[in-house]
């Protein structure tokens, strides 16, 4: 645990000494700030401090976190919009790193898990399709991969594909049996970014912009997959998109309490300084309330993240408490940043500021991810289904 | 009735078609879409249709609607970020021109008044200080005016001064009694954007971009005003502020909730026509609360504005019913386009639809004009005054 | 309108001075306090003072208010648990009132609705069914009514029949075609309480004690009906209920404002008068915050009422406007006395003051009269129609 | 910690059989079930399950569980109203046997811990008083005790005296230097109920009617306590108050988790069974929404609960940790209570499911303990000092 500790406060030191001036020059703009340049630049530099992939296998270079270890450091990361990138603990990236951790083959290790570990490339993961096809409800999935000689051709369309600009190699989830909307079988492939056939299309202009690569949408034109680059096995996809969303659901919720904190702490400092009506705005009770709320918010966040990490770190799917603990940290989450805002007044909506941008970047993780109406579905269907089969 | 229900259809005919597809293509963002250039444009449409400045006083051109007719009519200008501009009943020039016409005399009212009304001009409204000035607490006003031969002299600094970048006068106010953080008095002057001393300084960067002339910095360094430009009484400032302040907050009701409107027929729409999980969207009881508490939001924001409008046109100060109304609105609008965001999915945090943009736009709105805080200090107020004023 | 200012006056002026006393005596408990002996003493108060059945026809002796001018007098009623009884505009009789006044016969109108105007009698208004039959979803409606020579004869099951405990005369709607489950075809009857085969059974032992004749479970075992008692035309009983729910939604909305009313001034009174922590509570912020809420729940509450009243007045349905007000009400208000209840501390939850007896009569409110959830499913529904209907 | 899952599971057990029958049949009224007979009862039944006091110190009997697993076995006891009397980890004698536990003398621990841990007496906790002495702001103690000869003599007026009727003996609070409105210093003293001059006066009619001895007043009018009965060192009550309020805050979140927790489930149950609108009420969004919101509550209340329970067995005074976990419970419990009575419909607010008498008895809480505007007050001035504390 001591390590653990170092760990952060080496993380927290490197985020405001060589990224937070980056990230508030340019707003949380990524792409202004000059994109994969920047991320080299910042991953050497974590890379030397000790801090590059704590969460990567240490066979491939990481510090072997597990989630519990995790999540101070990603909070700490999280701190700036551009703070997980810095450290290699991005999305997707760090979602296609754990997910290969389990079960990419050997040969797949060397390829793809060892240099995305090391910063060397950076991932995409390609599920998500525009309307009909896979969207909050997985089973629409639409693309399709068939059986050839050697391997499988994919055909389909993907959006809301994050960091897909500039990504080296692709996991693409395509349907190997059944039909959209049946239950049926999907499969992951690797491929490379250069693969004929594949082609990264527009960004979706979303409010948020500190997301290397972006959200584009990706074309899928017959893309040939060797067999050897198939991820896992055939028609184990859906599994494994659920293997891999528990997880990432956290670290979601782990890069963004820092970001929320941020936020916070900006809104305490500014209401400890200013005056108004004869006091300082800290001691008007109105603004105490904001304050407490967010304290008891993020306290909420990060117990209930905690009690996921646990029941992950145990082996368990937790299914259940990653639910619970995205759908209110996305909730809690945004009021916290709502209120900082409001604790700054004027000055919170603009640039002066770092509370607006935070607001910017958040306001999608209540979609992102599963959209917390989606998340409370699945969780009252378990719940219906635990309590009613007990008897009373 | 019937005319102002024929100027809601021509305003509502005229958004759609001129105004909506420019703010469209600009996401809003009034400066990229033209600045003046385009307002010269569309007011001079919104003039051929015969709705240019339907709140303007006759003689001067205007329509002459009270505040209970403009409600529909600002509504269906904000259906467009940009339609407010269009059709001349923007913040502040909306605010300054109800001003003007009640305290203006007959020589200001041909010079500033007249010009204005007919779009001629813009003008901005200097009351806003850096702290320690004049912000939520008005008394805090630190800009000064001091008395010399033919006029006064003005100095101070002051921000987040709507349009002023491109604004033809001013209208400043300045103490010209007792020291700030006592009441004392203040005093309205009349100035020309270039009189020597008046700088438009930088634009503070707010997260909305729909405001023509954005919100600025202005230096007073010493602007002389003569005798005949200071608008009303000496020392009658802080009054005359509140006289604005009480219409101005309607009016910006009014246009937010056409907004607001947008985003729900947008989301509305979208869910009527997306399937998931077997179902269109609008079928699903967790989007149905979301739409109904949209129209909840909607129903319950005109029927405040209505009273208080009601009370503003029986000759009132309606401190009370104004500020209920501001504050209640600010948050149920904000409401319904986060609502409507959450039902867009992907979709919604991004450009493809207009409810992203509006969302930015919105925000300030509990902020600016008041803070919640602010306007909820001074209901408590009034309310336990009245209360305790009765024998129980 | 002045006529209207003096009976709102005077009902304040008798509910303080007649009622209150009683009322706080004995917890809001209409049966402890004397049930109908009490109503008979309070009515014959009333009907001096001028006030009685403000609402009725005037041919019945009633003063025959507008919905719009009902709000203010049953407002002032409503201050106290029993001053809906005491000037005769309880439920169910305010509605049953108003559905006999529109359908009644004239000899039904002499031996039903003279009576019940003047406080002679009570009556019950028997339509909710236990599960499966007619609860939120009326077309479940199981009671059925069979034609015999020269009436019906109807068999069935209700219950929270509002007042049936002590009622002279039941409206009893039952299906007289189709199947429950199908829209088919109801039907209002008229019939005294000691029909044979009419039997009140137990109280459903509810949170509120205020409503005299409680709720109960009533049985029809074969209950004889003569045709001249069949109240309206057959198979119209559906659209009757309709229009019978819309106005008596209203009514319910008057009565709870004027009981939230009184917690709020009994609170705003409270920390006016309350020191801790060195000031006194009132000059809190958080408890400013709570008054300021208070004030704009009550105000939007009134508006949505007074646009819902506007509706009806004018002779429409109103379903839109009612369903918003009155989900909007039952919540509004529901925080306002909790927010009451938290600003009195440790005295809001005991019986010192009179908070925590209008908590518990409030609470149902939000259930009966169509639960908060059935109404925000036919807003949505009538909102998705709406926006579709129109081309974007 | 399997031995904690076999207490729990006992206890859920003899809840299920011995308690709730005789909670349901008397409302959760304990004054009607009997009282200490009652009491009594079933506390013997308890020991002979080998559940009697599992928070007690082991050599006065008790099983010496941590706070972190009494969590469990009090929620489980707390699912029923009467449970926690049941087996003896009821307040406020569970927060005494804490305090004495830890500063008792060994002839005290002899004398007043070890019959309370067996259940042969009940004790109360005098320290609340009327305006304008100690309510929540304790530094206003006004009750005094005075050093004579042999002893001390204590005159003051207590109220709110939690379980007063019938206690054995009392925990008094008085002031022993310094004034009111000063720190100053307090001192606990230990009475026998039947000391001259301390009289249990009226009951405050609160709202919650399951507390044995209920809420009284205590009137002390010179009361002598000899010198070995002052509990731990003379003017250390203020910081022995803060020492049990901490654990006693979340014991009651515990219990109060349970209650809940009873509530949920039937309504769960509820809705699974219940059919309208031609579905399960279970399958209908909006209720999805509630069971899921209610999943969410009450695991955060959890998390935050055990973060808590963490620090304070690790040794810490965890103000910050309590406060947090206190007023997020309290009011997130509220919520789950009040949805499911929502879930439940008509009979949500009846006797005939336990969930009315459920959210009767939690309502209090959010005031009792601590109101949650006193809690976000320290929370938010503790959170201004540490975060200003740091540099930025």
């Amino acid at each position: 645990m001591e390590d653990i500790d170092a760990i952060v406060r080496t993380t927290q030191e490197f985020v405001r000494s060589e990224v937070l001036p980056i990230d508030d020059e340019h707003d949380g703009d990524v792409a202004a700030a000059g994109g994969d340049d920047l991320r080299v630049v910042l991953q050497a530099k974590a890379r030397e401090a000790g801090i590059l992939a704590p969460h990567g296998p240490v066979d491939c270079g990481g510090l072997g976190l597990s989630m519990q270890e995790r999540a101070p450091v990603f909070e700490a990361a999280g701190y700036s919009i551009f703070g997980p990138m810095a450290i290699n603990v991005n999305a997707p990236d760090e979602g296609n790193i754990h997910m290969l951790d389990h079960i990419a083959s050997a040969a797949q290790r060397q390829r793809f898990l060892l240099p995305l570990v090391q910063g060397e490339v950076r991932s995409a993961f390609a599920m998500t399709e525009p309307a009909p096809g896979a969207g909050s409800d997985p089973s629409a999935l639409a693309t399709r991969a068939t059986k050839v000689d050697g391997g499988w051709v994919i055909s389909g369309r993907k959006h809301f594909i994050t960091g897909a600009d500039g990504a080296g190699f692709f996991i693409i989830m395509a349907r190997t049996s059944g039909e959209p909307g049946s239950a049926g079988g999907a499969t992951m492939f690797l491929s490379a970014a250069d693969a004929p056939g594949l082609e990264v299309g527009r960004h979706l202009g979303t409010m948020d912009l500190g997301m290397i690569g972006g959200h584009c949408e990706v074309l899928l034109n017959e893309v040939f997959v060797p067999d050897h680059d198939v991820l896992g096995g055939v028609d184990e996809g859906f599994r494994y998109a659920q293997v891999r969303l528990g997880p990432a659901r956290m670290t979601h919720v782990m890069r963004w309490t820092g970001a929320a904190l941020r936020a916070h702490e900006t809104a305490v400092r500014y209401v400890a300084e200013r005056e108004a009506f004869g006091s300082c705005l800290a001691d008007l009770g109105m603004v105490q309330q904001m304050v407490a709320d967010n304290e008891i918010d993020l306290a909420a966040t990060r117990a209930l993240l905690l009690e996921a990490c646990r029941a992950l770190d145990a082996g368990g799917r937790a299914s259940k408490e990653t639910s619970i603990a995205k759908t209110f940290a996305a909730e809690a989450l945004h009021r916290v940043v709502d209120r900082a805002t409001q604790m700054c007044g004027g000055l919170g909506v603009t640039r002066d500021l770092p509370v607006a941008k935070i607001a910017r970047e958040l306001r999608p993780f209540r979609i992102y991810d599963g959209p917390s109406e989606v998340h409370r579905w699945s969780i009252a269907k378990r719940a219906v289904r635990a309590i009613t089969a007990v008897q009373a």
